[in-house]
């Protein structure tokens, strides 16, 4: 039996995606060859990483707007150092929303000086902070669009005078937003997008440039945009899944479609946590995240009851970070509804039972 | 029918191992899940870093000598800068073995001051310089095991008096050495050891926090050490490949056996180039590598029919860089002695026909 995956990342992908991908180990193309085995440099690969950035083009609705996507290593961490290393000379302006926030942040401080435009730190970051102010003097503001640990999502993003960078690690793909407004997205791939070690960079090109320090080259988006993301070897089975689950997305109906299905698992999820007594929701209802919910149960008495019987229903990775407690409901683009409904079903039964 | 597979990199890897990755894409363990989907924090996948990480110590024979493996992301490229941002305070001393050692010399050189002990260029890097000293009060030493492009390969190591640091991304686990000699060494895995995508890192914990210079948290090794490589989430998938690769090796006999195969392997390889009076070896004799040949057909008449009938014995990935020209039959761990016979035969039927 197919467990219902509910894991923060990294997590569920859809079957066909999987299905495909273990093939592509066996023989890929029926070409003899295993996708683990075959040159970066060859056409058959090639292809795949033109594919890939293309669609991530396509589905953000960036075509001709002066914007390059890139396949990358290192995860969102090495772009926390990455961001600061080629846009920040003087100053930048970050927006404190949790765990991922503060290590961009950390990262950031060692290459120039940065300020917290707002945090939501005073209440644990349940929420998302809103009307602060950017100033215009800064090289550029950054924010976090989901924060996994804490299950809140900023829904609409500032009128920034300055570049926009935004951390997409955890909803990129999931909600319709209109992307150029952002003039730097990244995200590691292993929410929305693929397995473990692929990063996605998305920038519009005119932002970059602008420092005067010598950038190392392999920490310089020019050297992988010149490269046309191939600067080195780049994680090949990392690419080929990711652009698996882009043509998934894109097959389905793109953004608005995924979309409408985030929302409606969302709404069954959180509905549940208000109407039964035994959950309180953790963050505050307006900011919530429609990827990570995170809620507590009230009495502890009921813990283990709780546990076993998620474990019955073939539920997995429900557990919440260590930082709230609790649990998390991780819904990423490929979970089914189904997997929501069989939760509930077991937060349902716990209520009757109690 | 599987090709014979003589790619550069990534390149071949053992049958079995592509059978189990293939299998674990779709359920992992008999879990329910796929290696693709699980969490990195799982326990699950933590003991399959750790158990990478031993094999790796074990392997080399490193066990209780002070050493950590670590598995990285972006490659040998990111190490060339990772190596001096962690031990160049003033200066370093690098043996230019080619393209790689390039690399590696341009991107230290934003770091800090790099003297070339010597190099090998006047003969476009067909040889391994040898009587060069290393002065005492540099930084430390760093060298390139074997050189893919060039067909060459350093037979023994100096005796240096300072930390040295070796890239062994094409010939690592391929021979007996005394590892002991090297304070670090790196290694992207694409060659000997698993997919594209990990990197490995096995470095003496004493040369570590000698450099005045703050090193981003991403960047340093001792980042990745105290979180026993899981500083933020690695590319799952890479290293449990190269996990079952490192298995399936030390089932094999270890490095020693698989010594022996690579030497029966190349001894086919460079007699048939230097009896055949169609071919004729690039590197110098001493230098060759055990892992890559690199040879030109000497009449160009015959290229046409020699490609055809190489492609006609399923044999992909011969030719040569760029750089060289002619052609290169890349011998890793994992190629079979048959795949060797198959090419000689052509070889040698080709002189036949001329």
């Amino acid at each position: 039996m197919k467990k219902h995956n509910f894991s923060a990342g990294p997590s569920i992908l859809p079957q066909e995606v999987i299905l495909k991908s273990s093939q592509a180990v066996l023989d890929f193309n029926d070409d003899g060859l295993s996708i683990l085995e075959i040159s970066h440099r060859s056409k058959a690969f090639i292809d795949v990483m033109e594919n890939a950035r293309a669609l991530v083009i396509e589905l953000l609705g960036l075509e001709g707007k002066g914007y390059k996507a890139l396949f990358l290593q290192g995860g969102a961490s090495a772009q926390f150092l990455m961001v600061a290393m080629n846009l920040l000379e003087k100053k930048a302006g970050y927006l404190n929303t949790g765990a991922w926030s503060n290590k961009a942040i950390k990262e950031a401080k060692n290459i120039g000086d940065i300020y917290e435009v707002a945090s939501s730190k005073d209440a644990n970051f349940n929420y998302i902070p809103k009307g602060y102010s950017i100033p215009s003097d800064y090289d550029y503001f950054h924010c976090t669009s989901n924060n996994t640990i804490f299950g809140t999502q900023m829904k609409s993003f500032p009128n920034s005078p300055i570049p926009m960078v935004c951390d997409m690690s955890s909803d990129i793909f999931s909600r319709v937003l209109d992307f150029t407004q952002f003039d730097l997205i990244y995200a590691g791939a292993q929410k929305n997008m693929g397995p473990a070690g692929a990063t996605l960079v998305v920038v519009k090109e005119e932002i970059l440039g602008k420092v005067s320090r010598t950038i190392p080259t392999i920490l310089d988006y020019k050297s992988h945009i010149d490269a046309d993301s191939m600067y080195n070897t780049p994680p090949v089975f990392p690419v080929y899944t990711t652009m698996l689950t882009l043509e998934w997305l894109k097959n389905l109906g793109g953004i608005k479609a995924i979309e409408e299905m985030n929302e409606l698992k969302a709404q069954v999820m959180y509905s549940e946590i208000d109407l039964n007594p035994l959950f309180k929701g953790f963050a505050v209802k307006e900011d919530r995240s429609l990827m990570n919910a995170t809620f507590t149960l009230e009495n502890d008495k009921l813990k283990e009851t709780f546990e076993t019987m998620l474990k019955e229903a073939g539920i997995s990775g429900v557990n919440g970070h260590r930082s709230v407690g609790g649990y998390r409901a991780s819904m990423y683009n490929a979970l089914p509804i189904d997997s929501v409904k069989a939760l509930v079903e077991v937060m349902s039964e716990l209520e009757s039972k109690a």
